[in-house]
C-alpha cells in the first residue's frame, strides 16, 4: 500500500484490536437479525434487536470519533491553525452525518 | 417450532425475501467496516460508512415497522378495540427504542 | 372554524392540558438557551440545554404519537382495512420524520 | 459578571448575532406547535412540524459544536498537547449527548 507509506497510522491505531472485536459482534448481531426474519420472529422482536446494534454501531463511531480528535484534530492544530481549521471542517461535517443518522 | 403453529405469519411476511436480502447487504457493509479498520483507513472514511450503515438498518427498521402496523396493529383492532390498544402500546415503546438510538 | 365542524377531536384530545404545559417549557427553555447565548455562557453548556431541549421535544412527539395510533388509527381500522391502510401509510411517513429528526 | 472577566469570548463570538436569530425562529416554532394543540389541529401535523423543529435545534447544535471546535478546541490543543486532550474528551460527550438526543 505505497499510497499509506508517508501517511501516519490512524487515530484509532491504539485501539483497534476492540473496534475489530465491536464490528465482529456487530456484524453477528445483524446475522443473528436476519436469522430473526427468516425464522419468522414475532416483528417487535426484531425491531428490539434492530436499535440495539444501531446504539451499538453509534457506539462504534462515537469512539472512532473521540480517538480521531484526540489524533489527528490535535496533531494538526499543533501543526498549524490551518491544518487545525481544515481537520476540524472535516471533523465536524462527519458528527453532522452520524446526528442525522 | 410447536410455540408457532398456531401464531399468525408476521406482518412482514410478504417482503421476507427482500428483507433477508437488505440484511446480509448490512451484514457485508459491518463486515467492509472491520477490514477498513484492519487495513488503517483514515477514520473519516470509516466514520462515513457507519453513517450509511446505521441509516440503512433505520430503513429496514421503518419499513418491519410499517409492515408490522399495516396488519398486527390493523388485524388486532378489527377483533377488538383492547386487542388494538394492546398492540398500539407494544408498536409505540418499539418506536420509542428506535427514535432514541 | 367551519371546516372542523364535522372533523372528530384528535387523539391527544384527553390530554392536551399536560402537552400545552410540556411545550410551554420547551418554549421557556428554547428562551433559555437565548439567553446562554446572549450572555456568552460556554459553548458546551449551551449544547447540553440544546440536547435536553431536542429530547423533550422528541418526548412530546412520541407521545402524540402514541394517543394518534391508540385512537385515529385503531378508529379507522375497525371502520375498515382501507381506512386503516391509509392512517397506518401516513403515522409511518411521520415516523420516519421522526426517526430521521 | 465577574467569572467571565478573564475568560475568553465563546466560540461562537462572531456569529453570535445569527445563532440568536435562529433560537427566535425556533422559539417562536415551539409556540407554534402549542397554539396548533390549543386549537386542536390534526396529530401528523403537529407532529410534522416537532420534526422541522427538532431538526432546526440540532442544527444550531451542530454549528456551536463546529465553532467550538474550530475555536476552543485548536487554541487548547495550540496551549499544549495536554489541554487539546482535555477540550476533546469534554467535546466528545457533548457529541455523544447530541447524537443520543
Amino acid at each position: 500500500m505505497t499510497e499509506h507509506e508517508h501517511e501516519p497510522p490512524p487515530g484509532y491505531e491504539d485501539d483497534k484490536a476492540a473496534y475489530l472485536k465491536r464490528l465482529r459482534r456487530v456484524e453477528g448481531q445483524v446475522r443473528g437479525i436476519a436469522r430473526m426474519v427468516e425464522e419468522d420472529k414475532y416483528c417487535i422482536d426484531v425491531l428490539t434487536q434492530i436499535s440495539a446494534v444501531t446504539k451499538a454501531l453509534q457506539a462504534v463511531g462515537l469512539g472512532l470519533l473521540d480517538d480521531h480528535m484526540a489524533h489527528c484534530v490535535v496533531d494538526a492544530a499543533r501543526t498549524s491553525p490551518e491544518a487545525g481549521a481544515e481537520k476540524v471542517a472535516e471533523a465536524s461535517a462527519a458528527i453532522a452525518r452520524l446526528v442525522r443518522s
